[in-house]
């Protein structure tokens, strides 16, 4: 039995991701789809724009089997702990035995040769990369410049128009992320690429047909032209998007949240802030200083932001703030082997038989009904992680725009989505 | 030199307060007058309708000489505590020679009696409290019977219609816990009350010139109607209400604050909910639950609210939970003998020989600018309480109407106000 597994979020299902879902069914042929997807809060440290469940559906309606959510404790993590999560989440399944993931370039080979130089470190690229920071280059700068040079003299030599494609793109940093965990996590799964079409990953405008989430979201929150929206997602998909906003469950956007993030910075002793994720030394006096001087969370991002601090990375810490996910946490959670359950979101009807074998192979927890979470997870490090998923969302739900969707525990009472 | 001690909120300023403070005036003819205020957060546990430094121009416009903050710690508080937080910030300003308050009955004498019973607690009037307790009467109830049981054997008995008047009021009630402040800490202030007139302390409507703070924050809220608000309010204090509104610096409520509190409550591991100060055996479980249930802070209240825990006990909790006022902190306060420092907000420019003597004769730091205040606060205790009104500030500002006024750190940027 070949089961296909995909890390996403989905933030909105897009014709982008349509596409790579359908060219990764043809190259693969499986009998299953599994998706780990991100819950409330995303990669770029965003509150989803509509909440998991919906966006679980979207994915089941268009020929996904099983949406298995990532913690967010790995959710709103950097590329590597995002990637790794995701990678262990489809290991854990215990069935999942192949990877499909999007890239600029759309061939496995070089990208899993950068994967195994980053994993390895060996000592000449170490050298290498010394080198160029001791010439003053910034990190990312150096590591793409070593990691060039080294994969030349070891005669891995890559095209100029291949490194190209490989170092601008979010899409090919993440692939290079999921096998470097998959070569780390020692897994069977294999991977496969296949190469993105039409808009870059964080484009901002509308494109046509294919447009990112980015663009299709900042559509939605600006002009929100529904007609452009609808030409850029599946029908099934933009259904349940257009619907979910009308009746006032989105959108959600870290904005819709700012009195809790503004908040609860501006409560937190510096002690604490600098024991979050991604925080290093000195960050945690930028971050409180500038949630007391802005007014508004944009004004606080405007503030915050420097080279090094990007926007991204500041959104992340909010985010770790919001969740309390620290170092110690994170590593904590490493330590147990990354994600300790598999939380369904949904599962389409003729996945019966793949839940059946889930049941039997998976090598963590199941989790269907989240109200037998205390019973069905013995381990503490498994309910600390599942209690930041409740809190996820706990304080997501504050943010929706209708109020009649902002009660609690709705992890505890939505149902699992059946299509 | 006289100096007449007030205890206030301001909220906002209006006839009733006027009154009271021209009455106290002509009764004890003082050189100067000083108030001293709650912040942003007032002792039925709400936000104040407009900022404290709005507020204290309010007074200070109407004839008040000094303006002095109450602590947070102190102002969000029951009647008992918020009392002695007051009188003992009169205490330690060492120039307040007389005090006075309002009360429906307008005698001293028996509001003076019972302040001494409750204090003393002599052993006759507590085995008549747990008589009446056994009999299965609710503590308040218990204790309103023994005190008239045990004053009428003592021979302080009272006329029917005083005690009505006596235990039928909120203001009376204030009126017992300053006596019984004072007496407590052996303070030479002499007490002094002004029978009030009009509306009750918390009558919902307004009712014509004299009209209760509540009735016209609800008016304010609600239908808004200037002209009557404008007839139960001094034409100066009127003046800085509407302009404060209208240029989007108020009104502030709980409400406003919606996201945070729910928000904070959901975040609070249950240990630290049992923490909080007033929070009794069993009570953290009620507020989590009741936080996660409901989708706003009206639901929050209805649904928690049993005739043992009334609203404004839960909006102090609510209060409690934001700034973190424990129980293990307000005892550390206690031990400290109370307020630790005066905050002047606004003084008028006939006060500087007053301000002079108040540096002469203060017990604890004044502080006039903020700024400074870890050079000025010297212990630990000091630093702890005043880390709790800049918390206050910081977060109260988030609930501005106009993002402009949400900037933190108001503290250490407004101006103190000269009049």
């Amino acid at each position: 039995m070949k089961v296909l597994g995909i890390i996403a979020e989905y933030n909105p299902f897009h014709n982008g991701h349509m596409y790579h879902l359908k060219s990764s069914l043809e190259l693969i042929d499986p009998d299953y789809t599994i998706v780990a997807m991100s819950g409330h809060f995303t990669q770029r440290g965003e509150a989803a724009i509509i909440d998991k469940w919906e966006r679980a559906e979207m994915a089941l309606k268009n020929g996904v089997d099983i949406v298995v959510e990532l913690p967010a404790a790995y959710s709103s993590q950097t590329a590597e702990l995002f990637a790794y999560g995701g990678v262990q989440l489809l290991n854990h399944t215990g069935v999942v035995t192949h990877i499909s993931f999007g890239s600029e370039i759309g061939q496995i080979q070089p990208l899993a040769e950068i994967a195994r130089i980053l994993a390895d470190e060996p000592p000449p690229f170490k050298a290498l990369l010394k080198q160029y920071l001791d010439q003053g280059l910034s990190f990312p700068q150096a590591r793409h410049r070593a990691i060039k040079e080294h994969a030349k003299r070891s005669g891995l030599g890559f095209s100029e128009s291949q490194w190209e494609k490989i170092i601008n793109s979010s899409n090919s940093i993440l692939a290079i992320e999921y096998l470097k965990a998959l070569y780390r996590t020692n897994s069977s799964i294999i991977p496969v690429t296949i190469q993105r079409i039409g808009a870059p990953y964080n484009a901002q405008e509308m494109s046509g047909e294919v447009s990112s989430a980015t663009a299709i979201r900042n559509e939605l929150l600006r002009q929100k032209c529904w007609d452009s929206i609808s030409r850029a997602m599946p029908q099934a998909s933009f259904k349940i998007l257009k619907c979910a906003v009308e009746s006032g469950k989105g959108p959600v956007t870290n904005s819709s949240l700012e009195q809790l993030l503004l908040g609860k910075i501006r409560s937190m002793p510096l002690e604490e802030i600098k024991h979050l994720m991604d925080v290093d030394e000195g960050l945690e006096n930028r971050i409180k200083e500038c949630a007391l001087k802005a007014a508004t969370l944009d004004e606080f991002m405007a503030l915050a932001k420097t080279r090094r601090y990007v926007y991204t990375r500041l959104q992340r810490i909010l985010i770790h703030a919001l969740l309390g996910i620290t170092r110690e946490r994170v590593e904590r959670f490493r330590r147990a082997g990354g994600p300790q359950y598999l939380r369904i979101l949904g599962f389409s009807k003729r996945a019966i038989p793949l839940l059946k074998q889930l049941k039997q192979n998976a090598r963590v927890p199941i989790i269907t009904k989240a109200a037998h979470y205390h019973r069905i997870l013995e381990s503490p490090v498994a309910r600390e992680m599942f209690d930041i998923d409740v809190l996820a969302t706990n304080l997501y739900s504050l943010g929706i725009p209708d109020p009649r969707y902002r009660r609690g525990n709705r992890d505890f009472t939505e149902k699992i989505r059946i299509v």
